[in-house]
């Protein structure tokens, strides 16, 4: 029986930047598995000093070393998670020595604000962009594309509301989402609304067959779903995209964070926080 | 004229987790100024030996050494990028030998899946979580409530929506969202239709100023945004809490990270993906 070994991925605040630099390491391991455990908001010495003891309980039954990665940022409580027996991997220690050199200048070890906004502005901000995305997600007026950073075009369920909601909770992005009905693409044109924003907009595809089925897991069977609609309205809206030279991308093998950091690259957009 | 220094967060992916680190790892130097840059998608020699050339410049201009975070796999587009006259801090290099000799197992230096599930899948789990979040957001169905791995409860504009949103595409969890309205706030006891949910419950509160301002700002003037309702609303909300044993937390000084986060761990639940 092939042992699975037990992992950490420990931090000051949410964990997830742990969590997501430690998973990239570990995918690159084929022949491991992994039983992952995401422990946020260890920041006094006597949470890191339990948690110690209870990795160090972990090893001691799975006979197999933990690994912990963490981010921890205050000195004492990283020392304290130090003198486990695990593998610790600690992504802020190993690199803050070679900075404070560079920059000269010590670092604060103060848990930061993360680009030196506060909290409650940021989470405004943030809120706004969502409540932007949500309040026209089932038909977009004139006033949300004035206002908005990007316009997002495509057939129906080719990616334009989650793309949206990532690009507001994520960037902070003002994201409008306007959805090409079968009426729209009659004609290669862009519909007369979109015409003065064809500057803001980005367009969405998506392979015909797994558009299909996504489609048919919604309607079977319907015309909206079948796989000559699907062909059709997807070469439609592509020869729209071309004819107005709006750039687009292929959501069909790309997660939401491919797809949103995509857009924001290509249409130079930047973190509005 | 005190000088800013650039900084590229460079991946071969979406440049997400570069950045994130980088940028906590910014945060400990207050006395210092910098310009950012995220560059995604450097996965070819080519494109990196441009990048090179790119960041080589712009070090010239500042008189600045740039600082580049870089997460990228392949061992010959990171080579590439190592030769920069830039302070190269390389997330990936450091650490993979060490996960070597540890794991007793080479890296296979691919550009992997995030957590061995493929990118369609994940999409797709994704994208019903967001789905079953937005398609309740205006009144949650009994149906609604049994299906969700949690049920986040609390008075309108405490921050139920976003957080929902947030715990659909970060971890692909299914979150109902049921608004506690002035009426069922007459009364200690939960809503009838929740009662046999409790233990899948967890409340949000927020402190009644803030609660104020965030009203005041899309109803100014209103009763339903004046102080006294904002404080006879959290206090009735927080005894329902109380009087059920509902855990609950402030939004009040936390992002949309950090509330999700810890629900995911009070609540034990698990990512999704």
């Amino acid at each position: 029986m092939p042992h699975r070994r037990s992992v950490f991925f420990v931090s000051d605040r949410t964990g997830i930047t742990a969590e997501s630099l430690g998973n990239t390491l570990l995918t690159q391991f084929d022949a491991q598995e992994f039983k992952r455990e995401t422990v946020p908001f260890i920041d006094t010495v006597e949470k890191a000093q339990e948690l110690t003891r209870q990795i160090d309980e972990v090893g001691a039954t799975d006979h197999l070393k933990p690994l912990v990665f963490t981010s921890i940022i205050k000195a004492d409580v990283r020392a304290a998670l130090q003198i486990s027996h695990a593998l610790v991997i600690d992504f802020f220690e190993t690199f803050i020595g070679e900075l404070e050199r560079e920059l000269g200048e010590k670092a604060t070890l103060q848990l930061g604000k993360a680009h030196g906004m506060s909290n409650e502005a940021e989470y405004d901000h943030r809120i706004e962009a969502v409540n932007f995305s949500l309040n026209h997600d089932d038909g977009v007026k004139l006033k949300d594309l004035a206002e908005a950073d990007v316009i997002l075009i495509g057939v129906s369920r080719s990616g334009k509301t989650p793309t949206c909601l990532y690009l507001a909770l994520q960037y902070g992005i003002k994201a409008a989402n306007y959805p090409l009905t079968p009426e729209d693409l009659d004609s290669p044109t862009l519909p007369k609304m979109l015409l003065p924003y064809r500057s803001k907009m980005f367009g969405l595809t998506i392979d015909p067959a797994r558009l299909h089925y996504i489609r048919s897991e919604r309607r079977p069977d319907s015309r909206y779903a079948s796989m000559d609609n699907c062909r059709r309205e997807v070469n439609e809206a592509e020869s729209m995209f071309r004819h107005h030279s709006v750039p687009f991308i292929s959501t069909t093998h790309k997660s939401i964070e491919e797809i949103a950091s995509t857009i924001m690259h290509k249409a130079h957009l930047n973190r509005r926080f």
